[in-house]
């Protein structure tokens, strides 16, 4: 493990939070592998080892769907997000797989209110690289607050 | 682009931000190049090409000015500020001239009370390197929220 | 100081979030060296040199003493903390010892409650290398946040 692979998970975590933060939720799926994981689920069910998730989409069909529902679909008030993603601790890397586990924060700004804490956790990740960059396999948001204010809309 | 650029960034982007936490503001200005620019604008209206901002600086004197103004002549309530600032996504590099941009997190803590957010966005840069270290070219803090506790007194 | 440098500070800092934000105290004191010192202050007590402070631990021994305590001794109300770490600033290296000065932000989650902020300051840290890996020889956590809500029971 050394200084460059840490350089490129931080870049491609940096990229993925941009695409979000920024409202440019069509390029997030291509973030992912073909058959990429997405899981949104509370801390406290994944120590448990119990399945239930907030979202769990399994492709890039699915993850693609879900933006769409985002963006076209569901009523909402409007508000923007912004990450905030710690150092990624690595755990594993056998090549074209590396293990990573980071912190995060999101925060939630409702147009003319005070941002407020949407979600705090980590990511669980497994990267993939496709022979020319790194993708995520598969991505499970362990939140830390069982109890979320209002909703989430949009990916973490 | 390496990680040995994203360390020379992300060192710069500390010291700043150590300066400003710990009230050297006389230091500040001198991160910046001769003819730096500070900007700090709201999201929406960085979004919609709109120039009013809440506040613009153009080179080292005025930026010298706003902290001789922010330390000597503001009354305000004292607070202390802390940044959280997360991985500069590398954008474009010509060789002495990077452009990055950064999300971050501003608390104000004001005395005997608890912290707050007092403003949360992304630092769009553009560094420049003088031939011995890299200094803020322009910086544009554009903010997530419209909305600000109180005033922002010392530059975030 | 080179981008190597930096990663390995950072790998010891998540390990040590880590450790923390998943309860796995019993590790927390092997990330210092044997007579690692530990520091809670506030911001202004160490400003004015003043002694006072919210804890203080000094070698493993009484690093374990206060897990022990955190987890099997003291009474109180179920929560879960996440670290949010920023960039550490390099201020010295000699070789075996490592000066470096790190943004910290800690949300705490009371189960069925909203994240908020517990504790918001800067890591002092003189980091030392045993041969095999660094360790921190001793941490001043320096809050800015005078006013706590609720307490601290587990390290931060």
């Amino acid at each position: 493990m050394t200084a460059d692979l840490l350089f490129q998970v931080q870049q491609l975590h940096a990229r993925v939070a941009h695409l979000l933060d920024e409202g440019r939720f069509d390029e997030w799926p291509e973030c992912f592998s073909e058959d990429g994981v997405y899981v949104v689920q509370s801390r406290e069910n994944h120590a448990r080892g119990l399945p239930l998730a907030l979202i769990h989409l399994e492709g890039r069909a699915m993850l693609k769907d879900r933006v769409f529902g985002a963006t076209d679909t569901i009523y909402h008030h409007p508000y923007s997000q912004r990450h905030l993603i710690g150092t990624p601790l690595l755990l594993g890397h056998d090549g074209s797989t590396l293990h990573v586990d980071t912190p995060y924060l999101v925060l939630r700004t409702p147009r003319d209110r005070l941002p407020e804490v949407l979600s705090v956790g980590r990511y669980v990740d497994r990267l993939v690289h496709d022979g020319s960059r790194w993708r995520i396999g598969s991505r499970h948001c362990l939140y830390d607050n069982d109890l979320v204010p209002n909703s989430l809309i949009y990916p973490i």
